[in-house]
């Protein structure tokens, strides 16, 4: 099971999200609509850094576990994967 | 008035978001959930290029007709300090 | 005249480059070396602020000065075009 | 080993911080600075992968073969602290 707080987390940000598209349909300043993204793009980041985290304590430690190398080596690959993704 | 195209991006974020709280309720693979994540991201991204395109051509433009010094100056003061909140 | 500060912002910059390249020849441990890129890489963003700074206070208050419309929808432009680059 | 051509990218990107620092001294316009900044930090990020992926199949490779679950688990933390790093 995921983290309650992570699923709050993500539906406190789809409200920020609506919120922003009804700041455009207001036709509010721009750069209020602007820093309330840079908003939303800092609590996006807190969520992945909380999913991250519980990827490494839930599906990562299960390989571990496992002792399965060949598991252990996926996990990794999908981590550098992401990594790569992440910084764009 | 905001363009359309980008209240109709803005909705679709609002949809991804909720999609991705979908997939941490379903408690579906955490990796999977932070690719998602990466493509909301990024169409934020796309967002907020339409967003200042926009504004530099209504508020901004605005300013420069009005040949109105200080007012430019603050047009600019706005640009260079959301521009340091970006790079976080 | 850019700002002396800037200028030695940028060397320190380059001693941590080399740095990094010392680390690599002496194959020290990957984790470290990737922190010291992320200590770089916050450098790096804050001598771009400080250039931006300058440039705003500088090149674009010329443009203001001036009260060539031309000229400040140049400058203008040259921001968005930089902001797009940015959040890559 | 670190592999040469990470050595050699660092070298290059080591050249042109100091590329950059020349054109604050020269006074050159700000936007191109600007611009180079961007370029440094494009090759910045493609050394970061590089030496990530190295690590990988190196240091996470070893722990993996070790069988070690306390040492496999240490490099998936040192991995979950530098993805937080990043995000900034």
């Amino acid at each position: 099971m995921k983290s309650q707080r992570t699923i709050t987390r993500l539906r406190r940000i789809e409200g920020q999200v609506r919120g922003i598209t009804k700041m455009l349909e207001e036709d509010r300043y721009c750069i209020d609509i602007l820093h309330q993204m840079q908003a939303v793009k800092a609590a996006l980041a807190r969520a992945e850094s909380e999913i991250l985290k519980d990827h490494a304590s839930h599906c990562v430690e299960d390989a571990i576990r496992s002792g399965n190398s060949e598991e252990q080596r996926g996990k990794v690959a999908e981590l550098v994967d992401l990594f790569d993704k992440l910084k764009r």
